[in-house]
């Protein structure tokens, strides 16, 4: 009996975990859609007047996913570097910044690895807590999970792909 | 034991929903907060040069979030004019339009009475099929259930949020 009702549980939270999954892939691949349709050129514009160019919205959404590794457990994030050009500060820091070749290359670094280590984790592990919330705040708000990052995470990438959808010309 | 069990599942799936949920209000509350920040004027305005107007992009929003009624299965649309004028037609359609306030209203009345309905949906009822699919496909693919809806209209809001943004002035 017990092991019936572990079973029942374990397939509901796996089909949680393919409702947020395919929504997160499904913006990645939109974005890498977008990406494969621009020019360097034009991924280099402002997004509108006075706004944030195409390439450093990329190095943002790149940078907020290596984030992950360290909110979801898996180990450090790829580029240290990439944090302080693409978060901490805006596009005219004056900090030097990557190519486009080399921010194109890290974004899909990013999401290869990414793709590959969540994979990997166990379907128990994804109601667990993230790393930047405390074990007594998650006792009390349980919700805020390793899968709530990535919900989060996949409006997150939505957000951005609303503004560099500008850099199509009409 | 059998009772046990259940609510142990039924906790899993509240969670869940509480999940999906709270994102989906997050949107909605990032929204009504930038609404609040702009003048009728500045929501008039093109969210950039040649692209879709603040007004436009609200009334579009609230179309979509009106079509859930249908899709959830709670109701017919509060305004199915609305489906017209923002969803099947573009701005430049030459249709007559509301005015901003018309549908500021039409956009707080659907998520008035929304998260009104929503709230009454029971636990078990967000993992059956929306209407737009098919039983033969929703049981292929049984993430394609109602919640599913709700993950991915919560996108399709930050989609726009991050449009709607470039009408605050830098």
């Amino acid at each position: 009996m017990s092991n019936i009702h572990t079973t029942a549980t374990k397939t509901d939270k796996e089909l949680f975990i393919k409702m947020v999954l395919s929504n997160w892939e499904l913006q990645i691949s939109r974005m890498n859609n977008l990406l494969g349709k621009l020019t360097d050129a034009e991924l280099s514009a402002q997004t509108a007047p006075g706004r944030n160019t195409g390439v450093y919205l990329l190095g943002h959404l790149a940078a907020v996913s290596d984030g992950l590794f360290i909110l979801l457990g898996l180990g450090e994030r790829l580029d240290p570097s990439m944090d302080e050009i693409f978060i901490r500060n805006p596009e005219n820091s004056g900090l030097e910044k990557p190519s486009i070749t080399e921010i194109k290359e890290y974004w899909n670094k990013v999401n290869s690895l990414l793709a590959q280590q969540i994979s990997e984790i166990r379907t128990d592990e994804w109601f667990t807590r993230h790393t930047a919330v405390s074990q007594e705040d998650f006792e009390k708000e349980p919700h805020r999970n390793k899968l709530n990052i990535i919900i989060n995470r996949t409006n997150h990438i939505s957000y951005h792909l609303g503004q560099l959808t500008y850099l199509i010309s009409k």
